[in-house]
């Protein structure tokens, strides 16, 4: 990773808010579903064709939590690849408000064949895009 | 509709609410979500089965909020059918908290062919269920 | 309104879709959520500052559904005031996907004062802007 | 402990599953959320009284998938306390469903005084329903 990572940025929608007035903790995670389909993307690539039968379940997520974040903060999530192997691959999420880390999240995600239901080799087309 | 209503009982979740303190209103018809399934359960009936390759989306969903939900106020949604047509049906939810009515939402569902994608007529057992 | 609508850009996201392969009626209230405050923000206002000690509930939802929205589908929000009364007003959303007509939703909000939780005139600036 | 864990039970919901047929998987959290709260409630306890001006942000979640949840499939949630500590504590959350393990996460929780928003100890009430 070389070049400059991907940043996607939203703001904290009042939905995403609890009564303690900061984010909830799983809201969190939706822009991080936006900004991994928005990565992909500026990669060139997304999932596999629907045709292709291929799945992609996610088999873990974690998150680290540093920073409150409220109602109406920028958030800029960079997005990086962590590591690809031959069925799955893993995503870094950091986020950061107006210049100062707030989160930091994984993301694991498997490759798999709808038939069978079992791990399949990443597709090419999207491996090329993650290794590049 | 002479028998007593159906009730599914909840909870607000502390993910349910915002930065107000009460219940965020999108997060209320997730609860109407969960009654509706339980509902048609109680009828002994369901959607179509899936080999049947028909489709419920929902065309029309409404709600008035009259009485603020705070974090882990009880909720009783009382579920009635309102109408039952040709291709589509209408449910209405009432609810309340410690007895008193705290919201009214309505929700519209249409039985469309996954093929066609046009509007079909409600499967058989799914329109005796909900005219019962 | 003579001018041209406020638009809200964004995409139908993976978790915004349900089991049908299309988006989960509720999670479309989540983009009005956005859109609504990015409206406000083009309008150079907001609601209250937290120490008007203002609230703002919402008391009406209601969306129709047009067309199927499926994951990765553009969709454009376009805002609009329908109505300012004196201590609630209504706004529009507009949804299209590609140039067609997708959803309709409507939200009329409250402005409540905290200490009594009784409905109170709109902070002025907010009316000045919603009338603009 | 040497007891039976607390169970939460629940099902998976329409709006909870995603495209893929699956549970999203930030949705399973919001499950997690439900029996939090129900966890603590059944150890005579809950967060501190709003009068302790305690606030308790999240600061680390993750969360394994191993078998993929579909649309209504139960779900039964066995709460437990992974650590007590002086300002924080730790909870596991393993689901299975039908018998069968599909999901493990934990999710770390620290006290804080919301004035000056820095890690104070552990409500006694509270350290004390965690401990037993």
């Amino acid at each position: 990773m070389p070049g400059k990572p991907f940043i996607f940025e939203s703001r904290v929608r009042f939905g995403d808010t609890d009564a303690s007035g900061r984010i909830f903790y799983a809201s969190l995670l939706r822009h991080f579903d936006a900004a991994e389909t928005e990565f992909l993307r500026s990669l060139g690539s997304g999932y596999a064709d629907p045709e292709d039968q291929m799945g992609f379940p996610r088999v873990h997520v974690e998150c680290d939590f540093m920073v409150a974040l409220s109602y109406d903060d920028p958030i800029a999530i960079a997005v990086t690849v962590e590591r690809v192997g031959r069925t799955s691959f893993t995503l870094m999420f950091d986020v950061s408000t107006n210049g100062r880390q707030a989160a930091r999240g994984k993301l694991t995600i498997v490759s798999i064949d709808r038939e069978t239901q079992r791990p399949a080799p990443l597709p090419g087309r999207l491996r090329e895009a993650l290794e590049a």
